[in-house]
């Protein structure tokens, strides 16, 4: 099959080409740039020198000869290219925000600025995390038009994180989950800025868009959405995005309050060490997350005693979750680890190709995480 | 003055030989260190060449010849020091954990796993917060017989951005707050292991200690200690640690409940942009730290808008706080960042060592944060 | 075949084990380690977990079941497998020193400390360069007795850098070569020290070994046989390493003063921008770069106006190349880019182990270096 | 004393703006930037919050109130600003290209791509190296009328590392010189760009612009007319400059031949390690190196054995310099180390501001090279 990317020379999008040429499924790549439309990827980015060496054509001659398109593009300015591949029966798989909210244009406008072009086109689409929505991505596979959102990097690693616990009943009713979270520097993709300019980055972590980032209302529909399947409430939600020097990877740290009273081990000079209950308390949390988890391919929880980090994910499609409590036991701290730019991005991409496809979920996913 | 540091060649023992070396009321240094003695501290630390000559002796030979030590070693081994000093009448500015937990030596020993030696220099100790124990340290001055407590790193960033709204009655009743923290490696001292080796901390980030660090009883303590200044009750809380590629700094976040009802722009898919009423209230709220604040020389409210990083106290003995909403505006969530090394360790002992003797406090701190 | 790696768990024994593990004509593998025999290398590596749950085993076990054992040992510790290897039968794969000299055992106890146990070994030991020596692997594997002794990093970056120059003749006579090289950390192994504690080595760049850097004979012997394939002198030498705050890669630049006279745009205050006449000469010695590894499938010249960069051969088992003059166009810069772990060692090992076995030589090396 | 900086906001003015700040004959500042006009520049750079809170003006209301000007401005751009300051008799520090050349305005325009506009201001000018121009410096400021071409950073590092062996005699005549320099991001200033984007330089190190950057032909200016001083030939010279991923700091390796024969370790598989005679030959070139600094307050010939490095000079104004012979005794290897945002740029501006006053020289360079 020849796969399209629309997009490709942003940093998502090069990604995708970087996966893509190595799916078994994939045999030729047909991409497109707006900057670099003429020019040979390969000279764009000369990690590809050698190995990818496509020209760079319009994204109405990828539509064209593609038999799936991925869209890298920015927010907002795809949706006629969702029309004309869903026109032709082509699944169109969309890293941009644009299909991650279904028919609620009501949030996605107050979030992103404006309404949907084709709104009857969100109908078909689906939010595309095969974790959650995995039978829904096939069920429209199956009716020849599917329109992915694929979902976004914080989201990502936050749903994974929170999604045992809430579907399990473990979560405190009405209480707030709080996501604090850290992302690497591709997250704010290829384009020079200040805010990404090396000396203002490196040697640094910083918040950023404290109680304003668009990746909130997400996190709170997958809640949402999650919760309904097994008839929980669906909870409040604080999301707090981070920057740290590194170039790829998200730790989102995760506080869900359990459902019990607060154990008095709190306030005050009196804080003493967890004790032996706790971590039998803890164990059996960390059975149910492995259960919840168990046949997903891409979701990891590791060992107790092994704590989640971004460079345990590296270059790879997993989710690294670990499982904590805090001191008093009260509150559960779920860490989770993705890499930003392929299970938070390109390889979530690859992955609902796949499932589209009917192939095996991990193909050309194999990629067993980088040590350093 | 001759000042003394005890265990000057560690990374906190030589920071402060570096400030001290340019403090104005000091015109001399007797250094120790046990892996070094007879050692020059340049040859240990090239960057002191031609600068800070001082031969290494031993612990005895600065306390006998000091007008004020510092000790500058690991937990639990310093307190005969200690001893040695108030007997003679000399300040005593400990860096370690040792004086921090005042006469609650069950807390101190079921954290730390010993207890202290002469339970009766305590009494006599205080806690070097300037920021919520400064009469106290002056008092102790006055008396001629103190022990200061240098605070930990994470324990000073955190509670000085809970204290204004623990103190101004902002906090609601027996909710948790939650300390989520990223530190920068010197956090983790001088001596090589697998944690700190370069390959295995570069371009990651991670959590550690979660739920079970030390810190936690510290802040604890302090916040306890500030509410009861202003009669409020303390809060639980919960703290996390994390660890950042980068030398120097720790950035706090942490999620503060507001007293009053929880605001319904919360759950599912109906989160909605934070609206003009939330920019007033966290005005508001802006306002009551920065009048909080106001006299103190190492703490800066940040205007609205900026946040608070690592970066820009880099070098310096502030503590930036900057002050935000979440988007229901129900949690206040502050932002503050400190150089672990200095208002986190060295430059803080320097600040106590200047309250002690009613030199300026910002004596031989006025180091403008290093630009990258 | 089931492949063996001894000494599994340094960071060149894990990252040799991640490539086997995917490589498509290995179906199993045996690992051993002396510091954790016995326990599951995914519980070493958890970038590992669930992907290669491998027990640890001794190296004797290793040696009794595997067709091809790879050694990841410190130098002059490993003869004795090496020996064992030989008299089964199976091609040993040596990433030490030990094999790196052939018979020269004078030059190899003078920079390593001591001779070999079993000289009559070095006979069938090849210094495993494929672009170098792959006649001579071919040929004693198949003979049936092959021991390879797997180059250095520095060596090879800086080797084939010089090779067309060296064969084609461009070298001025007698004049010294000089390699100025930059490594990632990871070329200083697993093992904590003070030289790679994350705090001394972040944000600063220096030197080390300087005229003393064991890789200096290598280097030399390597252009000494180059230079004897095709009938030229070899050239005097110096090399000069240094670590730079990243994970990965070596750089190397290396000046070549070119045969002909030196062209005066030389001293004073009269240099002048190069010109044309510049950009035609490097455009010839490209070409001859480029007609020396055209059928090397991996190493890269780049096109004229890229240059070689660590980030660009990320992950991958590619040499890259850049063809430069100095402004006066006297002296030939060439740099040259590795992935200290992949074609500086793990990677090359795999190569030497296709060479050997008469694999596609790119099986299992098909990475395309990874973009950030 | 009010100082004046024009351009005070890129990163070369910002760090100017910092030391003049604590600098103890300076009580006022006086500030220009085209881009924040009227604007604070605490609120440009938040590091000086409550620090520096001058607002930022005019580059004539600079000019009309110092009474000495800084300008860190792009090249080719403040000639207008030189000649008012000229005129009104206020000494005028520019830290661009355009007073480096004198009156050679011929190599100049060949490098920079225009002529001066005011030749005759070249007259007054000297290149404010002190270490090479301190007398030069002060006969200028005495009569009244003194324009500096403040160094660039790369030809400092390279040229102080150079000048005792050319002084002295140790070069051989007609060799070339080859400096080989490393330098952090801040280098390419404040602007954004691709080259600077944090996900393009981190964990990477990359040559650029060899063989044709515009501080080769200042470098081989500050060889002649050291060279001339001391009736010695100037050497040819080569210069090639790396990018790597840290914030500050310059490391030049530097390799020099030296006067005599090359010595027979040299090539093929011969090279033997250095031995004593090679330590007796470097110590006596470290002796000579010593001497020739010996009262320079800003250079630190390092005892041997220790390495210069980046992170050993950071924040100071200190260049370091260590000695090492190649294995072989014939190339002197000198390594030097600067900040290039101090030594490189700011601090060697209020370096030459010292000598024209006639200000101790170290007022206001006290820094003690930053532990981490």
């Amino acid at each position: 099959m020849k796969a399209g990317v629309i997009g490709a020379t942003g940093y998502a999008g090069a990604e995708l080409v970087r996966l893509l040429s190595g799916h078994p499924k994939i045999d030729a790549l047909v991409l497109s740039s707006v900057s670099f439309e003429g020019e040979k990827i390969e000279d764009v980015y000369p990690n590809f020198q050698g190995r990818i060496t496509t020209s760079l054509v319009s994204a109405e001659q990828v539509i064209a000869e593609a038999g799936v398109v991925f869209a890298a593009l920015p927010n907002g300015v795809g949706e006629g290219y969702a029309k004309a591949c869903f026109d032709r029966g082509i699944p169109y798989i969309d890293l941009s925000a644009d299909f991650r909210f279904g028919d609620d244009d009501a949030t996605y406008s107050a979030w992103y600025g404006k309404s949907h072009q084709y709104p009857q086109l969100c109908e078909h689409s689906v939010y595309g995390l095969p974790e959650l929505n995995r039978d829904r991505i096939k069920e429209l596979a199956a009716s020849g038009k599917v329109i992915i959102g694929n979902p976004g990097c914080y989201p990502t690693g936050a749903s994974l994180g929170i999604f045992p616990a809430l579907a399990k009943g473990l979560v405190k009713n009405a209480a707030v989950i709080i996501v604090d979270a850290v992302s690497g520097v591709t997250g704010g993709g290829r384009e020079p800025s200040r805010s990404f300019h090396f000396p203002e980055c490196a040697d640094s972590v910083s918040p950023y868009k404290v109680g304003s980032h668009r990746h909130t209302p997400e996190i709170a529909r997958n809640l949402f959405s999650m919760a309904a399947q097994y008839n929980r409430p669906a909870p409040p939600l604080i999301f707090t995005p981070h920057l740290a020097p590194m170039n790829r990877g998200i730790l989102s740290t995760i506080y869900i309050p359990l459902a019990g009273e607060w154990q008095e081990n709190g306030s005050g000079a009196t804080i003493l060490p967890p004790g032996k209950e706790l971590e039998e308390k803890a164990a059996k949390i960390h059975g149910i997350y492995g259960d919840f988890y168990r046949n997903e391919p891409f979701v990891r929880v590791l060992p107790q005693g092994i704590f989640a980090a971004t460079n345990r994910v590296r270059q790879s499609n997993y989710c690294d979750i670990s499982v904590h409590l805090d001191h008093s036991g009260s509150t559960l701290i779920i860490c989770s680890a993705i890499d930003n730019m392929v299970k938070g991005a390109a390889g979530q991409a690859v992955q609902n190709m796949n499932v589209i496809f009917g192939y095996a979920e991990t193909s050309g996913l194999e990629m067993i995480p980088a040590l350093f």
